[in-house]
């Protein structure tokens, strides 16, 4: 039998609605043999929710109902132990809905999550990713190199530092022009292809060092880009003013099959051979022209240079590769000695201290940069491993986020992919919320915009991140403060006011006209938390990124969920496959569209149908035909040609070639 | 007595916490008389949640829940009409947790919330901002020349045209090179300062924009950029690569009072009279060095140039103001012949088809190409008033949007300030959840991110807009589809994953691991809606944003709340105040932090303190003293003064005199 599952039946539960007709119910009794072994099969596994631990939180909302941070923030000896220093950070969760009890309690619920034992048991590489039967190792990602870190009693840490010197070496000798490119001129640009976590950690990393005196000092006469979106908008954004001659693209995808990073590794590998000579002598037949724009605003500007003639190793010296699969990177035209691995043991969004972040950033601000990064972001793993509950940050964000979702009933902030889960690990179907909805804004832009919500209408917990020393301080003579401090004014501001509030005697007292009152009024009591760091350089940031990896990990703990697998995103690849193959014979032979509900062959046929009507608009298409066409300046100089054949897809051209005709009238 | 407003009693009220102790219980015997009276006040107003039709529709969730997608969508005659067409646009609904009933309860909904009258009181310039006592008329702004839309009695649509008008000439003037800067260049790039809606409204617009091609071809050899936040590093990304010379300043604030916005004004201000000239000779002497990028990578380059002798007009020549206060431009050092008008009536979120809006556009893209965005906000601004409401894009979806939040309770999504309150327009505190929560993804982005939250996690209705054609099309030879096909694959396959999941029998039938079944399974049932455009250009971006407006309005009207103040952000602000005037004081005076709270004052401390011990670290500060530095590629020339006053501000300075130092040395 399952057990009683449902502690919290108010709740409506995520992943499975047991009111719905049909499958989903388990208790069904038309029900297959199969599913109700399976069923059974999750009958065993305890859920945090039936802990004494957990009631006892349960029970504990009622009190915390009754306060009121206005009176919970009178209490100094409560403040001050909220107060956690830690490596030059100070965390203050003064302003959480809790009391001292509500820690306590907390603390028994991590006992009862085995949390201490589940953080041991991924430090020392067990397979705690049981639904893809791999270890969590980022940690050893930035280990220093005397560390043992075992995954299958192997110590992969040597492992990891081979790959760091690989790159080091790598990036010294593309920064300091020992590797050039096809031409023979230094690389002075990166554009970094990945999705997901092969980007987005990256793209957190750069945003923060590139403002950053020393990094920036670092990084003076290069560029870095990053290419995710597999929209040719995107394309078009990341080569806007880069030359080939001069850029180096990384491809990061473990597999080597992602859909969109290949697609658009073939979009620039198209872009390099065209201007510098083809990978593939049988490639270069037909060859379209890709569009770019030229930097901001997006001056249009074709990039394909008149042929120099065919060099087979083109691809070879503007592509390298952060993959496992070195046959196929060997296959797509890569050297597999220029591919840099990471292991199974790093999940994708986990992944900004293996090469996947490493080589790029390496590339852009030089490997000695990117080590502060690293070593940030190991003396939070030490701290995460080895302080205890009560003064680890990460175990402290983690459990407090737990505290704000699963009891106070908040929709709070980030870890989107990891633990928006109906499941626990063990497959068990949750009752309680998990998961959490993030959103946020450098400075004071969100006092413009969504403020609104989180003053006065729903309670979202919120993290003030504000750091001591801007990495660009600003003060003009005659200013009461710098614009940093202007800054922090509102740092310091915005979480006293969620707290407090404001009341309708204070608006009365203030003589606000009747009718203006309660517009006015802010009930406060709404949670949030501050970090405050030193400042913000490649340490600090290494230190930030750690802190909220591990508070991720903290949550999925004490929920019982795996938050390192992602099977979510799976359903919609499938059936996106099921749209290309349909586009394609539309297309292509004109074959009618089938086998989708009403609703998407209607909006299929339209999309396609639209597209026929564009066409007739614009009959004639441009595409070079076995020549290198050259078009700068305004001297347009390149072979033309109707397309007579029916690839549907080429009619897409056409607004381009609007662009061009006007342009040569 | 107060109305019986508790219609859910289950669900949280957001504002107003009854139950909390102390003056929000409006309930409480010890409330002094003024808030009963202000209680007995809102007694006269009646909330939607107590009319048939809500009652109705509560009562109707109960058999929706029974119902899954993947049934509803086998209905060709729902699905059918629930797709809409306007101008081009498809919207379709078929995906929403919804019959056909639902949508006829809807409709008796917005009959009872007088939707339709609302509407026209909108239109009829009537004083719907009750709380600010103001017209909302946004729709005025882009309405034809000749038509009529009154506020107060008065015509305003020639006021609106005057100033087009003038931004047109203006426009034109500084495109063509008419109108030149200080030392006679032409003003290719603009830096618009402004914040909220002054810069989320234009920089939507301006990213949408700067890929299309015709509106690009306009934009070829300019710049557009915004600042809205007052970080110093927001300034030196700003100033990355720009040169005082070529850059014009727009100021954009209706007050002139904004403090982000005037503290960037100021420090842009600075920038163009250290460089070109002073406004006030007094200011220039002592002169702080602003420190820029060059570009990405950021390279730190310092703009002041060799003094040209004091120019007065070199900020009255780089600066102009979208403002209605011409006293406080003209005290700037702004020409008030320069100042661009906006009205009450225009709600700073409304603002960007103002001058707001369209003079950084038009000084970027032309005044023709904006003209076509104003032409598509107008034709659903003409369609919102008069369609029919099953036909009414905007009504739809905020009918939808409150289905999905009030009676689905989905934390949905958009319109986080206009809607994010927790009383109604008469001052009543809500008893059922208003208000959203918004984030999204351009492309495939977010199905590496988020999707796992919205396919296994939490429930959240998602739009999906795609283009037919678009703005960049990229074909590769040999691959199945173009890159654009990739890309709208996934626009037609997700909506479909969603709303039918993948069952667990499903997966058996695929062999999936019994372990792995409930972690692979998706329960579907997932409301999205899909907006079909032809294109994204000029014209279709104001469709899109007029529609979005206007749906927030609907939900607004539904609802009864005022979506066009925003008293939520003024808290913070009033808290700002203090803390800014205790950093002066401590800093210039050394005064001790006084006057906040417990964890207030320790983090106010520690930030005074780090600061002081950087400031020990790198004692020496280099400030520009009655002369104009030169620093540019290395070649350092400028005045140096060790700071001897108290100052504390310029500490920060530090970091950037020590990289100084190290270029020097």
């Amino acid at each position: 039998m399952l057990p009683t599952i449902r502690c919290r039946p108010a709740v409506r539960i995520s992943g499975f609605h047991p009111g719905d007709p049909g499958i989903y119910d388990l208790e069904s009794p038309d029900f297959n043999c199969s599913l109700k072994d399976i069923k059974s099969g999750m009958a065993s596994s305890a859920l945090i929710c039936e802990t004494e631990p957990w009631k006892d939180l349960r029970a504990h909302v009622d009190d915390i109902k009754k306060t009121h941070l206005r009176e919970l923030m009178t209490d100094m000896e409560r403040c001050q132990s909220m107060m956690v220093d830690f490596d030059g950070i100070m965390l203050d969760y003064s302003r959480q809905c809790a009391t001292l009890d509500t820690l306590n309690k907390l603390n028994n619920l991590a006992q009862a999550a085995h949390l201490k034992e589940k953080i041991d048991r991924m430090f020392e590489g067990e397979r705690i990713n049981s639904t893809e039967n791999r270890s969590v190792l980022h940690v050893a990602l930035r280990a220093p190199r005397n560390s043992v870190i075992n995954s299958d009693g192997k110590n992969v840490v040597p492992d990891v530092w081979q790959v760091l010197d690989k790159i080091k070496n790598f990036s010294d000798r593309v920064r300091s022009g020992a590797w050039v490119g096809a031409t023979g001129k230094a690389l002075k640009n990166v554009i970094a292809i990945g999705i997901g976590g092969s980007f987005l950690g990256p793209l957190f990393v750069h945003t923060a060092l590139q403002t950053d005196l020393e990094a920036a000092e670092f990084a003076r006469g290069r560029q870095l880009r990053f290419l995710a979106n597999v929209d040719p908008i995107d394309v078009a954004r990341n080569l806007a003013g880069l030359d080939p001659e001069t850029t180096l693209v990384v491809v990061v995808s473990k597999t080597f099959t992602t859909a969109e990073t290949m697609l658009n590794a073939r979009t620039l590998r198209e872009w390099i051979s065209a201007a510098l000579g083809a990978v593939q002598p049988t490639q270069s037949a037909v060859r379209l022209q890709i569009l770019a724009c030229n930097g901001p605003p997006y001056l249009f500007q074709n990039h394909v240079q008149a042929s120099p003639g065919f060099r087979p190793q083109a691809v070879a010296k503007h592509m390298v590769a952060v993959s496992t699969n070195l046959t196929l990177v060997e296959k797509f035209g890569i050297d597999p000695n220029n591919a840099f691995a990471f292991w199974d043991w790093v999940g994708g969004r986990y992944s900004v201290c293996s090469a996947v972040g490493v080589l790029p950033l390496s590339l852009q601000y030089g490997f000695e940069v990117v080590e502060k990064f690293l070593k940030g972001a190991s003396s939070i793993d030490q701290h995460f491993h080895s302080a205890p509950f009560e003064k680890n940050l990460p175990v402290l964000l983690g459990l407090l986020s737990v505290w704000n979702v699963s009891f106070l009933g908040y929709p709070a902030r980030v870890s989107m992919e990891s633990n928006g889960k109906g499941v626990s690990i063990d497959g068990v179907p949750l009752p309680y919320e998990t998961g959490e909805i993030d959103f946020g804004e450098p400075g004071t832009n969100g006092q413009h915009s969504f403020y609104q919500l989180i003053h006065q209408g729903r309670i979202i917990p919120c993290d003030f991140i504000g750091v001591v020393k801007s990495q660009q301080p600003v003060y003009l003579k005659g200013e009461l403060v710098s614009n940093h401090d202007e800054l922090m004014s509102n740092f310091f501001a915005q979480p006293d006011a969620l707290a407090y509030g404001k009341t309708p005697e204070q608006l009365l007292h203030e003589n606000v006209p009747h009718h203006l009152i309660t517009h006015k009024t802010f009930s406060g009591n709404r949670p949030s938390l501050s970090l405050l760091l030193p400042s913000l350089n490649a340490y600090n940031i290494g230190q930030l990124l750690a802190i909220y990896e591990h508070r991720i990990a903290v949550e999925g703990f004490v929920w019982g969920i795996n938050s390192f697998d992602q099977w979510g995103v799976e359903l919609g690849k499938s059936l996106a496959t099921q749209v290309r193959k349909q586009l394609h014979a539309s297309r292509r032979k004109g074959e009618p569209v089938e086998g989708f509900n009403f609703s998407t062959t209607m909006l299929l046929t339209r999309f396609l149908e639209l597209h026929h009507r564009n066409r007739k608009r614009y009959p004639v298409l441009f595409l070079l035909e076995g020549k290198h066409g050259h078009f700068k300046g305004g001297s347009h100089n390149f072979a033309k040609d109707v397309i007579t054949d029916s690839i549907g897809e080429t009619m897409w051209l056409t607004t381009w070639a609007s662009l061009l005709s006007r342009n040569n009238s």
